[in-house]
């Protein structure tokens, strides 16, 4: 037995111990923020946002009201949560965008990273936002949440050195054809090209518009 | 004396009468309307928009709380009430843009009419502004009213039989150089080129970014 081998066991143990300890004390529970985030989204398809309790949500998910408020600040953060991880993603892609890319192909590729984040979630998008377009409440949220990102990617490429208006310009283009591509993208019946693929033509689109000015 | 001028004459007699009714109850009140507005936005200013109350604003305006609230919903309507205004100027230019326009160009028409509309208020709108900036849930309001323009745009391009996703890209590319260029013109210390020429520049300069990609 290696010393690795002796640690990878010991941490074994260590897990298997506190694993039967929380059992016991009927804590244990694998991945408790995924649970609670299905329970969530379930009652709001089957009953609406405004209609579910936190303690349904618990109930349904075999959890307690109090571990659902150590994973999400409240209801609405079951939906918006993913908007931290969102601006994240956006801001690696701008600072991994090349020294001298265009404001416009920096944004797209920071879009294109998004991307990534999407790939396997497009039924859960699609849920997500049959409850949102049913909530005129969470309809501002999601428009704020855009807005924001807008402001944070026009911050981010005026940190980049570019200057205004371009800056300002090219974010609220990009996050234009991001809100049109992921409606697009959620409509599509037949779950064709990816997210990425649809901003990229909607980017062509969006040239090909203004360039009629 | 013909027919028009005894009309004419009853009606100015019957304003008349009226005048004095009023006055005497003590009602009588030239545009309350507008001295609202104007006691709101200077209480605003001064004491922030959280800490002033209607009874505040009916004071300083020398009017009572029920007159307020004839005019006004809330306090948020004093700084939104002209929401409907710009959307409805908007529409109008939408509908008056030639038949073979291109997306854009309409947007661009629409939004010269809007111009107009501004032309005489730029130190309202900085006020009006100061105010937005120092509070958090005003700002999503104002985020809101300039999303909810842009789907309306969107409509009405539709209405016209441009398709998508040109017309969304159109309503949305439209409202960025919008908001772009509103906070341009009021931040010219200036009093600078009028907001209509602003936001023709910025339609050229978004052609510029948006070409780059």
């Amino acid at each position: 037995m290696s010393v690795a081998d002796i640690k990878l066991a010991h941490t074994l143990s260590v897990t298997v111990i506190r694993y039967h300890r929380h059992r016991r004390m009927g804590r244990w529970k694998p991945d408790a923020a995924g649970r609670l985030a299905s329970a969530a989204m379930e009652l709001y398809g089957e009953y609406g946002f405004e209609q579910t309790t936190v303690a349904e949500i618990a109930e349904r998910a075999g959890l307690t009201e109090r571990t659902f408020f150590r994973h999400f600040a409240d209801k609405r953060e079951v939906l918006f949560g993913g908007a931290a991880e969102l601006e994240a993603f956006l801001l690696e892609g701008v600072l991994a965008a090349p020294a001298d890319a265009a404001p416009i192909e920096i944004v797209a590729a920071a879009l294109r990273r998004v991307d990534g984040l999407f790939a396997e979630r497009r039924s859960f998008a699609r849920r997500r936002q049959a409850i949102i377009d049913a909530n005129p409440e969470l309809q501002e949220r999601e428009l704020i949440k855009l807005a924001k990102l807008a402001a944070v990617l026009a911050a981010a490429l005026r940190d980049r050195g570019i200057g205004e208006p371009e800056a300002s310009l090219a974010a609220e283009a990009g996050i234009a054809v991001f809100r049109v591509g992921f409606e697009r993208w959620i409509a599509d019946p037949d779950d064709g090209p990816g997210l990425g693929r649809v901003m990229d033509d909607l980017f062509g689109s969006l040239r090909a518009v203004t360039a009629a000015g």
